[in-house]
């Protein structure tokens, strides 16, 4: 420790008087906001204070730095070996759009023009067109679409790239939920049928939906998008979507989208099928981005910090010495060391935190701030018993474990299985508490203003939804679809759209959202 | 086979008239232009029938495509991995840069200025301030490592990040070499000593010729680049440089600088020593690009197409199956089958080309031409006395081998390994014959005549050094220094600089380059 990355700005704020003006509170020790009381200053205070975010000095721009990249780097790993499985490729595709293709398709451009970032000047000359820069890359790729696919013996065709994107929001920018430019994957594939086109469309849901549950310890609900709310272009959207019991905010956590054949006839992508007739394919687009890591930090995070669940953490377990006057430093210091080499080599990422100029008192706060998982604690006593003191971060629990070699791994395993487990228990209790279901509108402004996840039965018409909006609106931001859940229950016979009073279709989610 | 995304043009090719206009000479089927009469074009046209790149409707930007992509993955794997070993944490920082920081540190704007892409407006409004596109990200960090940096126990800070640059270049785009937007790795670090900070640029440096020598089978010179060609507002610049015969041209194939204490000193990016002292860190940056591919085309490809390494290759080996009249078809296609299972689980890259509307002889040109290392055949012959017949791309020998599990796989494993050796050795026997040590100012000219890469002994003044880039000008370009080699021959006393005639203090190479 002490000359690695992380842990940087803690030195910072024990100096006497900071060099540099912008230099704020950048103590790891403790937070000034709390989660229930000020949620949007607490979450900024926790991605700054854990070393996952810095303000950048253009706005709705943020630096990503090493504890937020190595969770981006065990989720890439995962989906990028999974959709390997499926024989999807990576490409890469440029960063530049010329103003005719991606005015190309018009409910899609649509959508994004008010976003698009231009380029119009290299050095000191204007260029001779304006170039946009990708806000999403539809109208990138498919014209090479149109150019490789000739025969049914081209498709499937199915890529995938790993890129930034630019969208020059202009509403309230929030670090990895809301920013100018974000990382992502954009998955491109296109297919003869539509049944393939479908099948695949739930495949990609399911790995997000593992990304959120499995990985990030985050429940999410499976859909389907409202016509209002579905991509811009395309025919039908799938999401995951999760859920800030705080703010009482649904957020699309990703989305797996089936195009049709409306990109298709756009771009004239066509294949001369089995039969030698010319037939449009059937498309799909899907991403998930940088968001995923601020769901995770709203859901988890307490008013000690941020916290991490070990499968995503880049430190798993933090070993801490606590020396005790006249005991002898040196043991303590190499039971220490020896605890990570044991951890490591069983395959977990450890780190110790050996630095003489911290009390272990600070550490366990700063270690707090920063999430890790689990926390090892090893004194005089510990170490005259053979054991040593683990807390975890999640429920602050203490237990003591034998020190001896296989004893520990095993039971530092089970207790970071148990975290992980218990990060995703409590958040879908704390999740489920807010789902209401309603029937009437009465119960529905009732549900909204209890901040709500509301489970609706709804009538699937355009207009309704646009009503609701409309009549919801305000200062929070109104209402609106959030999916309607594959997960469906059952609906009598009878029952009523809570909007409209024509008879219902479905049960949907809605509520405000990010 | 048939339904991935390689030999998508193939189908094309075939078919009766291309149903777009844009369809040119798409088929894997032999080559044009030769590499010995008309390099450049060979080289667009290996790029793009490879299908390794298709070139896209804004200048100077290309299309990666998965047989490039698993190239670039693979030299990742092996960086990333490398220095994550040295304690260099990945970060992303923001594509954009405000003018202000871009500008701050003189020598390095200079470099850079002509080339930097502006974005001036957003949907149909245009931005207070323009904000420039990195075109790589020491301005863009460096405000940081200032406020980041305090004490010495904020040193090492050691940060890399894999992201997208701009360069508006004018001059004649090439795929891969000179591009106006490219893939990179950027390293970033500060240390306390200058120490350090030189010990880490020759560690990087290794990692780069690791990368061409052992990966993509590039022979390069380790060196160090003269005053006027270093990076712009750094310290001094190493660097590996690749050669290509045919052209006679050097090309830089990456660089590891020491920044010095300039940018420190612009950036304030200073520290408290272990005394209580304010001092100024030292630091590095590192860079290779997708400049690495387009080397590696070069240098191997043939009048057959790409060539490619074992090592780097997506596929390793093609196995086709070659039917005859009455034969058991059937049983040749599960031969083949069975043949990639058992490569396959040896950890080999192996696929199958069983599609039923192309011949062999078809096929072995199309693999030939995507330069898969190595063929495997298998006819009835082949399959009467249990064996296959191997074919190498490299220098078309043709041997057989038996079917049995172990036998094959470690037979095959030998030859792979041959291959990726014999390019190698190869290449540079190509280079070395291309090497001329001169030590006069006739001799000079009469090498640069003959493209080859001139070692010459040089008093190493800039003034000189711009001299003879003055009486070189030409149509092909004028002659630099390449890079001063760390491996210096002896330089016998009194021997003069070829150039101006006062002694000499070093032997540098000299030539044109990309």
């Amino acid at each position: 420790m002490g000359n690695t990355e992380d842990g940087k700005n803690i030195s910072a704020s024990v100096k006497s008087g900071g060099k540099k003006k912008e230099l704020k509170k950048e103590t790891g020790l403790g937070l000034t906001n709390k989660k229930d009381e000020n949620f949007g200053e607490w979450y900024s205070e926790v991605v700054v204070n854990a070393e996952m975010i810095e303000y950048y000095d253009i706005s709705g721009c943020y630096i990503l730095r090493p504890w937020t990249m190595a969770i981006w780097e065990t989720m890439q790993e995962f989906f990028d070996a999974e959709i390997k499985k499926m024989k999807i490729k990576n490409c890469y595709f440029p960063l530049f759009v010329s103003p005719g293709v991606l005015q190309k398709e018009k409910d899609h451009i649509e959508g994004f023009a008010p976003e698009v970032a231009w380029v119009t000047k290299s050095g000191q000359s204007d260029l001779e067109v304006p170039i946009a820069i990708r806000p999403t890359s539809e109208t990138v790729m498919y014209p090479y679409y149109s150019k490789w696919i000739r025969g049914h013996r081209d498709l499937p065709l199915k890529l995938n790239q790993w890129c930034n994107v630019v969208r020059w929001e202009f509403s309230h920018p929030t670090p990895f939920i809301r920013s100018r430019e974000f990382l992502w994957q954009e998955g491109h594939t296109a297919f003869a049928t539509q049944e393939e086109a479908d099948t695949e469309v739930l495949e990609i849901l399911e790995l997000y939906r593992q990304i959120y549950e499995d990985y990030l310890a985050v429940p999410v609900i499976k859909g389907k998008k409202s016509e209002l709310e579905k991509f811009a272009g395309g025919f039908y959207t799938t999401s995951v979507e999760a859920f800030i019991p705080n703010t009482g905010r649904g957020i699309q956590g990703a989305t797996s989208h089936c195009l049709g054949q409306n990109f298709a006839k756009m771009f004239d992508i066509t294949f001369e099928n089995d039969k030698g007739e010319k037939a449009m394919v059937w498309q799909n687009s899907w991403a998930y981005s940088t968001r995923t890591i601020g769901v995770m930090v709203m859901v988890h995070g307490d008013d000690k910090g941020l916290v991490l669940p070990p499968k995503v953490a880049a430190v798993q377990v933090i070993v801490v010495p606590v020396p005790f006057k006249d005991a002898d430093t040196q043991a303590i210091f190499d039971a220490c060391v020896s605890t990570v080499k044991t951890l490591s080599e069983a395959g977990l990422r450890v780190e110790t935190d050996l630095r003489d100029n911290y009390s272990p008192g600070w550490k366990y706060s700063h270690w707090e701030m920063k999430g890790v998982p689990l926390r090892i604690e090893i004194g005089p006593k510990d170490l005259a018993k053979s054991q040593v003191r683990v807390v975890r971060r999640d429920t602050s629990d203490k237990t003591d474990i034998p020190m001896a070699k296989e004893m520990m791994v095993d039971q530092v395993k089970e207790i970071l299985d148990k975290i992980q487990q218990n990060l995703l228990n409590v958040a879908k209790q704390k999740r489920d508490e807010c789902i209401k279901k309603i029937r009437t509108w009465d119960e529905f402004v009732e549900a909204l203003g209890q901040k709500k996840l509301i489970l609706a039965p709804w009538c699937d018409e355009e207009e309704v939804e646009k009503d609701v909006k409309a009549r919801t609106k305000g200062e929070m931001g109104a209402a609106k679809t959030l999916c309607t859940p594959f997960d469906q229950p059952v609906l009598e016979e009878g029952t009523l759209c809570f909007a409209s009073g024509k008879p219902a279709r479905k049960w949907t989610y809605w509520g405000r959202s990010y």
